[in-house]
């Protein structure tokens, strides 16, 4: 019997770790709930119309056809049996001998997870989906409300978390009223929506400098966001949100603000951090288990600066490619990598139409610029080349017509 | 007051209604309980992965942006009340002048209502994304499946049917297997699955003519589907259908073989045919209530060879014209065309990978020139350019590939 490698999660790292396990002589099993890999730095253009599911996600055992040493496992883990090394997935099982955990984060509300219904975040398909049709859902039922105050209320979208997915969420939300909803209807001015942007910390993007976060907010105002700074949400409901000084009557609550690992803590019974991401070692990792390694968003690992590395698709694909490494050593009985290093490339973040901000470390640019680069960076990263032809095209068509292609609701009979 | 026109459905006849509307001094409101206006044609291919939802469906306020008389309304009509001249959508109401109802048809399942949860037809985006997952699920179940009976009723694909839907639905399914995913398995040999196509008539296609029917016959054929032809389906189940001589296990069933007008007949308490379609006059109105017009699939209009007209986009569009242009007529006090005429331009089916046939009525034929003539009239009638652009980047992908671009299984979590 070959050695069998399980790798639970087809994200970034999942995929980064089957990919340099390919010429090892063991089974590679990946295991995934869903069929599909997501891109997921371009969900929330499929929560804001402008592109649709498959343009951003590709069946896994497509991405794997032509790595013979792999199968992938259609299911949903439930747990792990660590004595007997087997991921189990309800009544079935799969043996092991090498683990790989990369099952990614979702959304977390701090303790009120009641308040998930009102306030969707964005990690898979369904969540995109969902946001989409209750944004556009608003407006359909503003333009026939008589009430002026509920059709104020349905015309107020709040985004709370001013990271990344919260910016780019809040700034599309407010070109969709403003551009592409602008001539559609007759009743109401989509014009007049109102888009809020709360954080509870003191700047935007706090990951970026100082310079490109007051520039992102300033760019967000021109788009008609209005942000609140060193606020916080108290509350979340069906009517809105209450943050400090009062209420906020909305419609919509989309939530950017936290993520909460996947349970493989409690499967693995390992030490996690308040997040619940697992802690792991040097090589990733648990402690007292050698044979199991935990990446990306589920795993927390201490960067050369004391902080954790953050949650994004580079860490996920180095640490993925790493454990890889590792395992691939240890199965041909090789020196392995002492430890792992994160080799940072950078961060981008997009605003809205030619605003965006880059930091490569050594290069810094903002406008215009680095939102070809922006644009240009993600559409290199798509898996092939379809996608890059039709994600493209859906680009260029919103760009020169400020219109949404995809502005679906589809509703139950 | 200006009068006001209301138009019940976003399909091809209330569009078109509403376009032939547009220079007349009048209020047109468009209600339909989706945003959308979908190209039912290509949605088999939704339901066969090979085109996203947004491909091929445009928000129906999009498409009347510039028609400035023109409102559109998202809400479900519940009735009509043909004494006070309202249509009515639940609490709601909308008063008219002139009302016409244009809001298709669904699966009809010819008194066995329960075979739907089994057996789910073709009409909306649901419908089609549905059949995709139950499709795709399948061979994701039968790639984990141990036992080899289970295993081939995972690999058995019914569909019911012999017409244009259900043979592009057999053909697409058969190709999707031999193709698209032959090589992402390794447990199971998507090549192997069993697809059957089951009509209960002597011929496949049989508004075609004899040779053309007989052409589908062997194209389906040799694609790999088992056709059985004067059989019929006596029951549908979780575990497959009954035919006349037996059971055939099956986990997906296809219904394509029977629709039945939506329930304007019972709102407008009018004389109806055995599918449910409303009866009307020359002029597509309904006896006794003069301001009242029935297009498309949900009206029943009998031809000039004496036969019903069919339920097909050009009847829909040509009849939603007509009303159009008689209502203008009366607005203006002009003289009316007298009766609706149906100018036959032809018909088209595809059945797989360069086999189509084409019958212009003065010109007949089949093969790669018929599948080519298929694709480009398809991308011509798409609503705007945008699609067209990624419709045909995408079927030029699978062309060259054989590859599906939409793939996705979206599962709850």
């Amino acid at each position: 019997m070959k050695p069998k490698i399980i790798i639970v999660g087809g994200g970034f790292g999942g995929l980064a770790a089957a990919s340099e396990l390919a010429s090892v002589d063991a089974e590679v099993v990946v295991i995934d709930k869903q069929n599909h890999h997501l891109f997921q730095p371009l969900l929330y253009q499929v929560a804001t119309a402008g592109l649709s599911p498959a343009d951003i996600a590709w069946p896994i055992r497509r991405i794997l056809r032509r790595q013979k040493n792999a199968r992938v496992v259609m299911a949903k883990v439930t747990g792990v049996d660590t004595a007997k090394k087997r991921v189990l997935m309800g009544d079935e099982f799969e043996d092991y001998n090498f683990l790989i955990i990369a099952t990614g984060a979702s959304h977390a509300y701090f303790g009120h997870d009641d308040w998930a219904p009102y306030a969707p975040g964005l990690k898979n398909i369904n969540d995109a989906t969902d946001v989409r049709r209750s944004v556009l859902m608003a407006f359909e039922r503003a333009e026939i409300e008589d009430d002026s105050q509920e059709r104020a209320r349905l015309l107020t979208f709040v985004v709370v978390g001013g990271g990344p997915t919260g910016v780019e969420m809040a700034g599309a939300i407010s070109e969709v009223a403003r551009k592409a909803l602008s001539k559609d209807f007759r009743c109401i001015d989509p014009r007049t929506a109102r888009v809020l942007l709360i954080e509870a910390g003191p700047t935007l993007l706090s990951s970026f400098t100082p310079t490109m976060s007051r520039y992102a907010q300033k760019a967000l105002e021109q788009l008609g966001v209005e942000i609140r700074l060193g606020d916080a949400v108290t509350h979340c409901s069906a009517d809105g949100v209450r943050v400090r000084d009062g209420s906020i009557p909305a419609a919509t609550i989309i939530w950017a603000a936290g993520v909460a690992a996947s349970p493989a803590a409690e499967w693995l019974q390992a030490s996690k951090d308040r997040n619940n991401r697992v802690i792991v070692d040097r090589k990733l990792q648990v402690e007292g288990l050698p044979q199991i390694f935990v990446i990306g968003d589920t795993a927390t690992f201490i960067g050369k600066d004391g902080d954790p590395l953050p949650g994004v698709a580079t860490v996920a694909k180095q640490q993925g490619k790493f454990v890889g490494s590792v395992i691939a050593a240890r199965l041909h009985g090789k020196p392995e990598p002492a430890e792992f290093r994160y080799r940072d490339v950078g961060q981008l973040a997009t605003i809205g139409r030619r605003k965006a901000v880059v930091d490569l470390g050594r290069v810094r640019f903002k406008g215009w610029l680095a939102w070809w680069f922006w644009g240009i960076v993600h559409i290199y990263f798509l898996v092939n080349n379809r996608s890059r032809f039709t994600v493209a095209i859906q680009w260029l068509w919103s760009y020169l017509t400020f219109d949404r292609g995809a502005r679906l609701i589809v509703l139950d009979d």
